[in-house]
């Protein structure tokens, strides 16, 4: 069954510092019309950047939105004409100040499908160097350094609950396996 | 360090059929003042319904932001004034007309921590009983079963990306390894 829903007509309804909202009339498949809003957003990157102990690099930050901090993984948006990978290392040495001699490329997974078109891509760093950050003006964030196995445990005992995290360690987890093939960079 | 931001004023500065966007005035931790932007979002479910011969239900869904189809769990938002429970019950029955006697509550998690407040609320239902399926209009969608451990082999090789059926996969792998055990409800 064709499942595709064509666009007949839309337009921008509404565009702020950073969210723009598209409003479609599209056509569904029995050729009845709709409606379809939805964020318009630029893509991001997460990074898994694993220290040669063993330890992952963390980040605890508040999000307005819920009102509360969230451990995280590093993550960020795509800036204008910039290349994925260019934006996972921009924002690792931003956020935490570390390096990594090694980039692999895990896979992208879509956050929100029913009301955004971003895509996030995520890439494991190896081969760590520590330095200096660079945090942007207003950002506040902690780096914590946590051994992988607890970090698996926090996936499962609600202390990451960061839905863009719990992919990416979803994926971290099945490498380490030997499960999932990633391909370096 | 107390990383809370505190906010100081707001407006809801767009109103669409679906989505509301929230501008707020806050201070940062350092008294500077910033704008955040946000969705605000009733919340969702989604459903691991696992039939008694090892096989999951998953749909094809076409979500038009994206502008593809993707592989996904049972899911949906929670209308005013339901429980979440309610709301997984009706939607399991209304996407794919089965009924479950046994349900177990996994965890929440937060699909778009950046730009919206939403929470998915994950359960598992067991004792599945298919009856006739009851779509919204407008709504398509094809219904699968595909064995538990091919759903799992998807969530690495590309087939299943859609973040929130990839964190309740992550959940469902470890619930069946007994790392994870959920409440009966």
């Amino acid at each position: 069954m064709d499942l595709t829903e064509k666009k007949l007509t839309g337009e921008q309804v509404y565009t702020g510092g950073f969210i723009k909202v598209q409003l479609d009339r599209v056509s569904l498949p029995d050729g009845k019309i709709a409606w379809r809003e939805y964020i318009h957003h630029p893509g991001a990157v997460a990074v898994l950047a694993l220290l040669d102990d063993g330890q992952l690099l963390l980040e605890r930050q508040y999000r307005y939105p819920a009102g509360r901090t969230f451990l995280e993984i590093p993550a960020g948006k795509i800036d204008p004409q910039e290349a994925p990978l260019q934006t996972a290392q921009r924002e690792l040495l931003e956020e935490t100040g570390y390096r990594a001699a090694n980039w692999f490329y895990l896979g992208k997974a879509y956050p929100c499908i029913g009301y955004a078109d971003e895509v996030i891509h995520y890439y494991l760093a190896t081969s760590l160097r520590a330095g200096e950050r660079q945090l942007d003006e207003g950002e506040f964030l902690e780096v914590l350094t946590v051994p992988l196995s607890e970090v698996m445990a926090m996936t499962l005992d609600g202390r990451i609950n960061d839905s863009k995290s719990l992919v990416g360690l979803h994926w971290l987890a099945a490498w380490q396996r030997g499960e999932l093939r990633c391909e370096a960079l």
